[in-house]
């Protein structure tokens, strides 16, 4: 398989299309034609080609594509054939929501540390995980082998935290936290933001009013 | 004021910007340098004066932004000025986080109802709000003026939910699940998948190896 640096939008497809093709696995579908597939996930057949073509010939012109050999080449592409183990800061809602994320789970995404700073919620169990004080992580995420930091912690302490999973020798960050976090350069960053998204979608409504 | 249709990303860049200066004001700055702004919102100060000049002239050359207004602009350019209410189903680990987001209410979003498919969750309080069984949908939503419907609930029932949301009249849906909703051409989608944004990450983990 050819390694390449694909746009990030095509990156997200492929995981869509991975998604869906995993749950045509579950109903016990073995093949699926590219004009099904993009139904299902609502984008139009040529670009699905188009983004399985980066990385080699899929698929057999007339049949489709066999369904479970799809779903572990794309995983293969993207790098989720292992497990990645992840730690969260900021046991709070949200916080709580994503340690017992069973999304996470099914995709081979793993929580085995979770901190906080408020004393009280240091020692409850959330999910399977014992939350652990901040002072805990350098200690933690080298002996669990935490690559990724998931970032669930106030705007005024994301910084701080992103900071000390630094520190502790995390490969990227999941940031859940409204603000720009200042990471070396060589550090992967990625931000959820869904109140940015939310006020996408009220401009949208506001100019077609 | 111009009514333009910009760039989506553009909208995220302005939301951002709302954020920050809003976060600004606080701490009672009244006056931010474009350069100031630009290294708060880890963007290019050119990138901040071209997102803006979309809608007319905003700062004083050789001074920055007055915070308070800017902050005022924009929200108004975003269709923010408003109070905007959303109705919630599924109130699942993700719905309850969700329902007490402190962001949102800074936000002027509102949740004035939330549905339950689930006998067990019907009637209990979740963040000021007695959760209803969506059978009540249709009548509360217009009861109640909701015009965007966040959709919580897990992939098997989001099609159903989407469905009725629409039938109930809402203009605009916020979707968690990993599924591409299948809606009118008039109503406006926005996605919110985090675990998609996990597989990104990985992916360029896994590229840089």
């Amino acid at each position: 398989m050819k390694s390449v640096n694909i746009p990030a939008i095509a990156v997200t497809r492929l995981s869509l299309y991975a998604r869906n093709l995993a749950l045509l696995d579950q109903k016990g579908v073995e093949v699926v034609s590219s004009a099904g597939l993009a139904d299902i996930c609502g984008v139009n057949p040529a670009q699905i080609r188009k983004d399985l073509g980066y990385f080699g010939q899929f698929g057999i012109r007339g049949v489709g594509y066999y369904v479970k050999e799809l779903v572990y080449e794309i995983r293969k592409i993207l790098g989720l054939e292992k497990e990645w183990r992840l730690a969260l800061v900021g046991v709070g809602n949200l916080g709580s929501a994503l340690l017992r994320h069973a999304q996470f789970l099914d995709q081979g995404y793993t929580f085995v540390a979770a901190f906080e700073r408020d004393p009280k919620r240091i020692g409850k169990e959330v999910g399977n995980i014992t939350v652990a004080p901040i002072r805990a992580m350098n200690r933690l995420v080298k002996e669990k082998g935490v690559e990724i930091g998931v970032i669930a912690i106030g705007p005024r302490w994301a910084q701080q935290a992103a900071d000390k999973f630094v520190g502790a020798g995390i490969r990227g960050i999941l940031n859940f936290a409204p603000v720009q976090l200042q990471c070396p350069s060589d550090l992967h960053v990625e931000n959820v933001d869904f109140t940015r998204t939310l006020d996408r979608l009220c401009y949208q409504l506001t100019l077609n009013a």
